[in-house]
């Protein structure tokens, strides 16, 4: 008898060259994968619901594996923490039904993207977000992040999943491999003191779409761009292009929804 | 001419060695002199107005030194920050008169300790707080915290500053050297969701007071002290001691009034 197992999990993206595993690279599923085999003596698969790059963060990144492994969800939890480095935790561990899958089961991601817009950089917060010194119209930033929202391609914005000899490991159902369509629920930023947050929820994100769509939105901060050009980049305008992608170090992924 | 100049500081307490310079060890006091005579062509001497261990954070460290350049403080600001690494940053660097001296010219200090409160230690916060699974009846240690205000010697707390080759750093007057007396003007402790905040201003504290007082409080949340043993520990009793230290990471010096 074997069964799923579903865990919500935070990690400091700094400590890890990504979430996919690399030969030869500490990334997060490795991690896990070792932290698991440890504890359930099987060599197993994690899969995640988002693909996250080196460097961003995650406080509720899901995953899931299949175990033939008898321990209650309590002990199984204690026990991976304890052989996982500070760097990643378990939030929770849950019994999941058969057909319960991280990434297909998903119906929506929700990323966050922190800007610290002061003169100096916080000496503590470094590795959490992206300093940027130059004032910012948050409004005009707000603004053009809204009209994202709908089904859209987002072509513009990043790439689909890569397939790699590890295996494909981006975002998305199924349907969606291969293209570039996305439905963005929430696309919205805000001060808050000498903070700059973004909030964004989609069913699922191109590779590099936050990254990318927030270094743009920072330039409609800075005045570089109208905000109604982010519409013509959205319509695949080539006078124009997006980005460059926002630093790596201030995404997080927050949220899954199933 | 000289002039002496006054900088408030930050830094990630996880890269250093703690404040004070030591041969072939990576300080504060030793990155920001480096910095600092690499714009002013100087020789010159960092003084803090608080020598914190390793491990352990500032956002508002006071410092001061003597140069002879005559840039603009902005332009020194931004050159100095230039010249460190992103774990410490100089917030703001100000002109003082010829008689302020960080140390001694301080009033008092206020140092901040950070406890997460939960079952599963955060993964992003690792080096930023000291997780403690076990439930704390903060009450009872708020309680306890209260009692230590007011004009006491808290040689059971701490030591007096410790004199070294390279010389004496401790906090406090010329007056308080050598004493154990010191007077706390608050010391309190709250819950914020699964978070405990201890604030404690004192006008000096002797060396690991803080985290010998909040390891204390922390005994009492968990029942294994009573509140009033504290007053016992306080007025010298060799039955009870303090502590044990509670980690460096948790604490934080904030604030250095003048």
């Amino acid at each position: 008898m074997t069964r799923i197992l579903r865990c919500t999990v935070e990690y400091d993206g700094t400590a890890f060259a990504g979430f996919q595993k690399q030969p030869g690279k500490e990334t997060v599923q490795g991690a896990l994968e070792a932290a698991i085999a440890k504890i359930t003596s099987e060599s197993l698969a994690v899969t995640g619901a988002g693909r996250t790059d080196a460097g961003v963060h995650a406080i509720g990144q899901v995953i899931h594996f299949r175990t033939a492994s008898a321990l209650p969800v309590e002990t199984l939890q204690r026990a991976i923490n304890a052989c996982l480095s500070g760097a990643v935790r378990i939030r929770e561990l849950l019994e999941a039904d058969e057909t319960f899958h991280a990434r297909y089961s998903a119906v929506s991601r929700e990323y966050r993207y922190l800007v610290e817009n002061a003169a100096v950089p916080s000496a503590l917060w470094r590795n959490r977000l992206y300093h940027v010194s130059h004032p910012l119209d948050v409004e005009a930033m707000d603004t053009a992040a809204v009209t994202l929202c709908g089904r859209h391609d987002f072509a513009a914005f990043g790439s689909p999943m890569v397939h790699t000899a590890i295996g494909a490991d981006g975002e998305g159902t199924v349907e969606a491999r291969g293209s570039t369509e996305r439905t963005m629920f929430v696309a919205r930023c805000w001060r808050q003191k000498r903070f700059v947050h973004f909030r964004f929820v989609a069913d699922a994100f191109l590779r590099h779409m936050v990254r990318m769509v927030v270094g743009t939105l920072l330039r409609v901060g800075t005045g570089a761009l109208m905000t109604q050009t982010i519409v013509k980049i959205l319509h695949g305008d080539r006078t124009v292009s997006a980005g460059p992608a926002a630093p790596a170090h201030g995404l997080y992924l927050v949220h899954v929804r199933y």
